[in-house]
């Protein structure tokens, strides 16, 4: 059902980021690149059902809904440099097709104009369209310190779960909280629906972080997009990893953590340690105790429609496939 | 005279900078790199004057006037990146010093950064604040495909005068040209001053480019701040390289441009002979049309210290030394 309403928002979006994007220079087809490969728009989703929920309608809502999903496809082509990953939606990354500098370039014009199209917004507020395009900036302030964190942690071996979930936060949770509170703003609810609806994004974009870094390893290559074990190549401190390196495994992981040769057979028996450990289910249930943190947020508000999908929405956050 | 107030200016827009950018991580400490270590801050300064032009205060245009700087360093960074460049106002680049990831990075913050600044603009009318927001995003696209053309003339010998003109009106006319009009917008210019305003932006940041690309071959590594023909190394289609391909010294040119490894003698004599077939005077006069044409838009203001300080800022664009 779910599946079924993202896909419905998903052409919308597609259409407008076409449009948004249309050239035929190398340029703006390196940066549609990765918008056109697909993507599940869970953000523009979260924000058109938050102005929704506020009695907004789509329609206000769509340029800013587009705008989120190019900001997050921006962090997305600078962080595959970045990572140094070659694969993701099951296609070369940016950069390995065009080039380190166009692909720093298409990062560059696709935030740019995500704020090009959050700004036309048409029939928004004066008022709450610059605070949403605040929240915007902000948001993108946060993912960038996040993107830093999660780069530090690579060399470091005693970062906590709490380090972890301060950097999960920033470099996931904020955009997801911005999406709601600019939903929310462009549909015109008032102060409190809207510091509800952030507290339901910040939870949902961590327990989403959390599944994703779970996927990431428990998940599979064809369904993924993208090879199994990444992030232990790249020696990132996901919250598997920081839960097995205070493990009787810690020793194994430490000698193929970061190691970008490892090969598919030790990413395979380093699953089962994990597994052995519980530590898999430890991980799913903090994913799940903040997809409920999300849900409880916006229980007061009266049913709804957009209600029954900002919950469906938090659990298909951590049921998903990929 | 101009120098002097250029320097007062400075001065309060590396305050506004250093607050925004204050922190003791490695991200900040990045991305304060660049903008810690001179500029002269001329597009504030247009900001500020032009905003002055059309009456209103240099407070209201503070915040916008250091938001167009640091869009501007977010251009510089990841163009060095993009460019190899090792050096830039005498001192490392910032991804020379932590690496292309953390380069990407702190330009990408910057560029964050700017737009949460022009944003919290107070005392300015919402909706002027929405278009000048927007002028911005619309710059930045714009900058984006002028640094795109710049990287795909590299490769091309063909590139003519009207082509380089395009791409420099894209890569520098188009931030003067949004630096002026958001100060005009800003003071609470009406629609013709806004224009006029735009007029001597896009003039003045043309000539600005034209004589740029000429101190970066006839200035001096000291006063530069970087290497003497870098854009030679780098087969840059200047102005200069266009005229000269064009030129009796075509095939001498065509032997070392491009080519990393250019001796400093070689670029002397590339000089001399440029100077001998007196392509540093027609690039000269070119860049000075550019800057009259810039001084006769704003010619029929009303006389005012702004409008002196303006045709001041025009002259000094194509006399500074760097």
């Amino acid at each position: 059902m779910i599946e079924l309403k993202l896909k419905q928002i998903s052409s919308i979006i597609n259409q407008i980021i076409e449009n948004s994007l249309y050239g035929t220079d190398i340029l703006y087809k390196a940066a549609f690149h990765l918008p056109s490969h697909g993507g599940k728009r869970l953000r523009p989703f979260l924000v058109i059902k938050s102005c929704e929920l506020v009695g907004g309608n789509i329609e206000v809502a769509l340029p800013a809904a587009t705008a989120i999903e190019l900001l997050h496809n921006f962090t997305l082509v600078h962080d595959d440099i970045m990572d140094n990953d070659i694969l993701r939606r099951g296609v070369p990354t940016v950069h390995t097709l065009w080039g380190i500098p166009m692909g720093i370039l298409a990062g560059d014009l696709l935030f740019a104009k995500a704020f090009q199209l959050l700004l036309s917004s048409p029939h928004v507020n004066y008022e709450r369209l610059i605070k949403a395009a605040k929240i915007m900036a902000d948001a993108t302030i946060t993912i960038s310190e996040g993107q830093s964190l999660d780069m530090i942690f690579e060399k470091r071996m005693d970062v906590t779960e709490e380090e972890y979930l301060t950097m999960v936060y920033k470099k996931t949770g904020a955009l997801f909280k911005a999406s709601a509170e600019i939903g929310g703003l462009i549909g015109g609810g008032d102060e409190n629906a809207i510091k509800l609806l952030g507290e339901y994004g910040s939870n949902i974009g961590i327990g989403f972080q959390i599944f994703d870094d779970y996927l990431g390893l428990f998940s599979k290559e064809e369904i993924l997009g993208k090879p199994i074990g990444n992030d232990i190549r790249e020696g990132k401190k996901t919250l598997i990893v920081i839960k097995a390196l205070s493990s009787p495994i810690r020793d194994y992981l430490l000698k193929i953590l970061g190691k970008k040769d490892i090969s598919n057979q030790e990413i395979y028996e380093l699953i089962d340690e994990i597994k052995q450990q519980g530590i898999d289910e430890y991980v799913l249930n903090k994913a799940k105790s903040y997809i409920n943190i999300a849900i409880n947020s916006i229980i007061e508000f009266p049913e709804s429609e957009a209600k029954k999908d900002l919950i469906e929405l938090a659990k298909y956050a951590i049921s998903r496939i990929k």
